[in-house]
This record gives C-alpha cells, structure tokens and sequence, in this order.
C-alpha cells in the first residue's frame, strides 16, 4: 500500500473508533470480554427455520436422504439440533433485557421456552397441511399439493410466520421478527409475527402484502397480492405501541389484489369480497361484495388524437365467474 | 439435557411421526429405502439455473475464469455438467407421475427431454440478445449493455422465464415452476412458466409484476413495476384449470405501473397504451392509448385546515413526452 | 452417454460458440488470456457490501466475535479488507472504460477513490445513526432500536443506498447499480444510486418501491410500500438520459402506501402529506395534506344482488390520527 493511502487510512481508523463512541445507539461492541454474549445471530436463526421446515415438511427440503427406515432418526435429530440451537439465541435475546447477574435463571428460561415452542409442532402441522390444501384448492395454476409445497411463496410465508407467531406468544424478544423479515426478504409478504391468523389461509402471489402487527385474520380468508391490512395514520408513531392498529377479518373473507384495509377498529365481516384496489377504512358487515364502482378512463386514437369518456367499464367483475 | 425436558422432547418424537402419518399430503417420506429416487431438488435446480445463466451470457457471471482460448472448453464443459443435472432432476419429476417399473424408460425419456432442451440455448441466445437491447435501448438510466446484463432484475427474470417456459413446452412437471419462483423471490416478478412472451421484451424495475400462466404477449412490448395480468375470478379454483384465464397484448403494447388487465377474452391490441393504475377487463383495439381520466383530489391547508377540490390534474401525461 | 445424445451435444457446442460470435453484446469473453482483466464481479461487489456494514453497525452483524478489547483491530482489518477489494472491482469498472495501455495510471486512481470511499466513512455512520433514529421513531410496532437495525428493510435499503451513492458520486461505474440492485432483491426497494436523500430518511415496509435516478429528497421524510418517485414518460428511452426526470421532496414529506410522485420539474413542497393511492404530476406548494376525495363504492349484497352506492367514504384520513 502506498504511504500516503495508508497514512490516511490509519487516521482513519480513528475517526471511526470515534465514530463508534458518538453514536453508541447503533453500535453494539459493549462486551467486556470475547466470553460474554451479544446479539442473537441472523445466520443462526435462518438455520432455525430451515431445519424447523425439513422437520414440518418431511422428505420436501432434506438436506440428507430420508426414506421410510429413517424417519424416526431424522425427527429425533432434528429436534436435538433445533432445541439446542433455539434456546441458545432464545437466551441471547433475554440477555439483553435482563440482569447479567441471573445467567442461570434465564438459561433455565430460554431452555424451557425453546422446549415449550418445539412442542407446537404438531399443532403448527396441522394448521400448514390446512394452509397447503387451501393454497392447492385455491389456484387453478396449481398441478399438484407438492407443487405448491415445493415453491408457493405464500406457503413459505404462512409457515414462517406460524412458527414465528408462536415464539412472539411466548415474549420472545427480536427473534420473531428476525424470522417474518427472513420470509419478507425471500417472498416480498410482509406480516408480522404478532398478527393472529387462522384456518386454511391462502395467499396467492404475494409480492407487496403487508399484514401488521394488531391484525386479526379469521377461517378461509383469501389475499392476493399487493394487499395492506394497516394502520390509519402513524404520524403519532412509538405513542401508538401497543394499541389495535390494525384490521380484523372475519371467516370466507377474500381481498383481491392492491386492496387496503386500515384501521384498528375496521371489522371486515363474515363472507365478505374486498374488490381490487378498493381503500377501506371503516367495518363491513357481512355477505357483501365491495367494489369499486368503475373508473373514468380516457381513450385516445393515436391517430386523429381525438379522445373519448369510457362509459361501461364496471369494476364489479371480481365475482362474476 | 435436563431430564424433564428430555423427556418431553422424547414424546414429543412420536408425536411427530403420527402428525406424520395424519397429514399424508405433507409428509414426502414413502420411499422405501435410501435408493430409491424422491422429489426434485430444489438447490439442483437453482444450480442450473445459474450455470445456464453462465452459458446464456458468457463471461458475465463466470465462477471460473474465461478468456478467448477457454471458450471451447467452456462450453463443452457446462453442456455436459447441466445435461447430466438436468435429466437427473427431469427423471425424479417423472418418476412422480410415473409406474415404477418402467425405470429404464423413464431414464432414457428424460435423457431425450434434456438433450432437446439444450438443443434450445442458441435459440434462447436469440431472444435474450433482444431482451437485453429492449432493456438498454427503454431505460435512460441504463449506462451500458454490460449493466443491463449484470444488474437488471428484468433481464434475470426474463432469462428464468425463457428457460422455464421451453421446461414447460416439454411437460416436465415441477421443475419450470420451481425456477420462476426462484426468480420471483430474486425480483419480485411473478411470471408463471405457461405464459408465452415474444421478442424484445422489457420489465422495467418489476417488484410486484404478476403474469399469469396463460398470458400472450407480443414483440416489443414494455411492462412496468405492479403491473397484474390476470385472471378475472379465482373462486372456482381448480376447476378453471386449463382455460385461458390470462390476457393476450399484441405487439408495441406499453403497461405503466400498477395497471391490471385481467380475463383470458381481454385482448389489449396492437400499439395499445395503458396507463398507470389503469384498471381493465375487457379488449382493446389497436392504437389507443388508455388513461384514468383523473383523480378528484383534495388540497387541505394544514393551516386553515380548508380544503379545495384540485381541477386539473388529467392523468393523460403518460405519452405527452 | 448414449452416441446420439452425445453426437447432438457436440453439434450443440459449436452452435453456442457461433452464437457468441453473432451476438456480441452480450459476450463477454474478448480477453485474449486468462490474466487480462474482465468485469468486476458481483460476488466481490456482495462481499464489500457486507463487510461495510458490518464496520458501520459493529456487533451487529460480526462474523468473528467481538468485544470492547479487540474493537481497534477489528476496525483496521475491514479497512484493509475494504480497500484491497473495493480498489481491485472499481480498477475493473474503469479497464472497461479506458485504454489499457494507462494500465498503472488506472489502478492508481482506483486506489485513490477507494481511500477518498473509505473516508466517508464517519459521515455515513452519522447519518445511518440518524436513518435508524428515524425508524424507530416512525414505527410503533419497533420495539428496540437492536430490532431496526437488525431486521428492518428499509434500514438496510438506505444503508445500500448511502454507500452506493458515495460511490456514484466519485464516477465509478457498474459498482454502485449492482449494489443497489442487491437491495433491490433483499428489499423490493429500488433506489437508483443517484438519488440524492437528505437526513432521518425513513422508509416503512417499503416492498414495491421505486425511486429514480434524478430524484431529489430532503431531510425528514417517511416513505411507505409501493411509493414511485418516477419519470413521467419514458418512450424517448435514451433520449433522457442526463435530464431531470425524477421528482423533488423537501424537507418533512410523508407519501403514503401505492402513492405516485412523477416528473422531474415536480416539486413537493415542505411538510406536504401526500395520501395513499394519490398521483401526482405537477407541484405542490408547503403545508398541504393531498387525498383522493373518495372512492365510488358499490356494495352488493351477496342474497339479495341489490346493491347501493357508498356515499360517505372519504379518504382523507391519513392525517386523522
């Protein structure tokens, strides 16, 4: 390296240090000791949710060969390999609440609560083999159930998100959310962990839903892509923590794609169709369809330049088949 | 491990595997031993992709150092390492479908399926050599044909769609699917395998493009980010496999951002021009261009807190220029 | 491999090697031997991107444990790191440009602007630390600013962003789009690295979003999903290029979810609040809140088929909170 470059770079290094003790908000080098925990470890947690998916979709994403003789093998050294590792970030994520001085007690916590979310597992299979049958059922494009396992995004997005559900139910603390930006990153659905969602529930496409964090979703609900189910303003920002900001869903509702859906107190009723691109703010009682009544589109000849008003173009078409 | 949790750790085992056999359409576990073939792979299957990418433009996204006296080698070397990948995962995705017994001649069928398909790259090289100067020659910020290629996630999703969409012309199953979503989950272009596409196309920015499985598109045609083409209903799910769901645009069709055409009679013709948001089910004849007339928007004066109705705002600027 | 197969795949790799021969724009193997230099590397580009945020955020994303002892090495080992990788991809982008004949003038001014890259350093840290303040303020589902900078898209969009923007700011092609098109493909957030963003930056789901080249945004704005600060017309392609084609914000703008902000004479004054779903093209001047005056509902009752008109639906909610 040259002198001059590495004069400056080592002046630099400095700046940086200082940089460092400036801002200590977003720095996190305050380990005593190379012994001593930081931060729960994206990488770790991904692999958490790989694993927990080979073990919730066996024999679809092994890693290693499986068959019929094998399958007792691979559950027992799954939950080993997922225990393990989940309790060690589970603790990470207290230690930074928590007082140093109790290390053991919040081991003995992080190892309880790691054990209680493995034991979810059936439940969490029975709600996915729902998911998986809702998404098949749902879409004409869909050839077979593996299809839709094998590569739906919405499948991959409803997965993450039950496991992460269940761990954000038991106050955890980061790795939830961790885990919803991993499946945001990956499908472009972005719901997060806190959102209650139930039976049978099937998005298509996906890419630009946003589903947040008060949202109560009901059985047999439908979304598509470009959905929001958010909050009315958040120029009040932090003062909101905590309160309902978000819709509810009742059962058999569908949103058609681009829709949004704002506010804490807007009930979307039983059987409901929410029409593409229609923005709703207050309740819907149920069995009605929403739609937007028709836009007033121009058309222009290229030619003559002359234009004319459409006067036919009714928006009511989402339940005509 | 601390007895009590292992010991629920222990149940929870079996547990699992009757979850297992509860939900026989999630669990892919039935081969009888570790010899016998099961699903298609997915990281097989993205390695492809990649190296076929590598073929497709040489010397852009090389792992392995190139120059003009390697080219040869290059070639041969990756035909016979995606040939031998490809019918591996091409038998496995038959083998579903398909009597067990017939083996050998699922094998050899799946030898024949892969040949002919690389048989294709030439033509593929074709076609994406347009794709990629409809890219440069549509976008002002395109500095070079080398950015074009090397970061445009139009021109990879569009690679991913040629290729997946020759798999689908030969009825593989799974396999063409798996590829647009790995391509989805790069871009956020969701361009099902079925839907035919000519000659210079371009996707500019894409995240959240959706285009259904029995789409047409013309030559020259230019689609922006949001844009859905659709089906009109999906509530009769799979009972609508097979019809034509998805639009036909014919040549020089341009769709700005956030417009959807949905309905497999929709028929947006020659020269059309749809602009933003444009909400459309029904055909179009040759050069128009399409428009929202314009929104009725409010003006508030924080202030004084008085509104006013804008008058002025005509959203037919999207070919003023 | 059969005699057949293997005849045709030969035949194949001669038809490839034509290919690159008619198609020359997009090969990239004119390298006469294998230690001419070609393009810069995307991997390369991914790892610099990585190890800079890393030294921006220390502790959060470490990938060798650290702690408050070994932060000075820890600090002068990216550097170097950085610098030897950063100055051999941009010696790469210029080679592209210029004669290779001025082989060591170019390396030397790569090392160069490398090291001027590397001294922003600590004023990217002062804004990214501003950035992140942002996020959690603007967010009440944020419960620790560890969590922002964790886990928020938008905080990683920006972070790209700023790097990358330094980068075109210093004239180095290639670099800083496949950085930013990185973001793009873990973000769905599209930010050209021309754009030029001022302090407190905050971007919320933000999935959908584009902003173009020539956009220019001052300090204190919150952008939500699906926003496009866009060119109004791009059929004159690259004809453009140069022009101001992007829209301004100043200072304290909010735009709400799918809104759209076109052209580049458009200027969106101080403290305007643009709604959802709105589309603008022409200027606004300060202190205005912009809505769409409503949307023409029809609710149709599923039983009955009777439907009525909403009448009552107005949006201008985005500030009622």
């Amino acid at each position: 390296m040259e002198k001059s470059i590495e004069a400056k770079l080592n002046a630099l290094a400095l700046l940086i240090g200082q940089s460092y003790e400036k801002h200590k908000h977003t720095s996190h080098l305050d380990c005593e000791n190379l012994d001593c925990e930081n931060l729960p470890e994206h990488e770790e947690i991904i692999d958490i949710v790989l694993h927990l998916r080979e073990l919730l979709f066996p024999g679809y994403f092994d890693r290693k060969k499986n068959c019929v003789k094998t399958i007792d093998l691979m559950i027992s050294e799954h939950i080993a390999y997922i225990y393990e590792r989940l309790y060690k970030q589970i603790y990470k994520s207290f230690m930074l609440q928590d007082n140093i001085s109790q290390k053991e007690k919040i081991i003995q916590r992080a190892q309880e609560k790691s054990c209680i979310f493995l034991e979810r597992i059936p439940n969490l299979r029975d709600m996915l083999s729902m998911d998986v049958q809702a998404a098949y059922d749902g879409d004409p494009a869909a050839s077979s159930i593996d299809e839709v396992i094998l590569s739906y995004p919405g499948v991959f997005a409803i997965t993450v998100h039950r496991i992460a559900h269940e761990l954000y139910m038991l106050d955890i603390p980061l790795i939830p959310r961790i885990m919803s930006e991993y499946a945001h990153t990956l499908t472009g659905i972005d719901i997060h962990p806190g959102a209650k969602i139930g039976k049978y529930f099937f998005i298509d496409h996906g890419t630009g839903i946003v589903i947040g964090e008060t949202t109560v979703i009901g059985d047999f609900v439908k979304i598509y892509q470009g959905v929001t189910l958010g909050a009315l303003s958040l120029k009040a920002g932090q003062r909101l923590r905590g309160t309902k900001r978000h819709p509810t869903l009742e059962d058999n509702v569908i949103v058609y794609a681009g829709a949004s859906i704002l506010g804490g107190e807007t009930v979307i009723g039983e059987g409901v169709v929410i029409g593409s691109n229609v923005f709703i703010t207050r309740s819907v009682t149920g069995r009605t369809n929403i739609s937007l009544k028709k836009q007033d589109l121009i058309y222009t000849d290229k030619a003559s330049k002359r234009s004319k008003k459409s006067d036919d173009d009714s928006m009511m078409i989402d339940w005509v088949i």
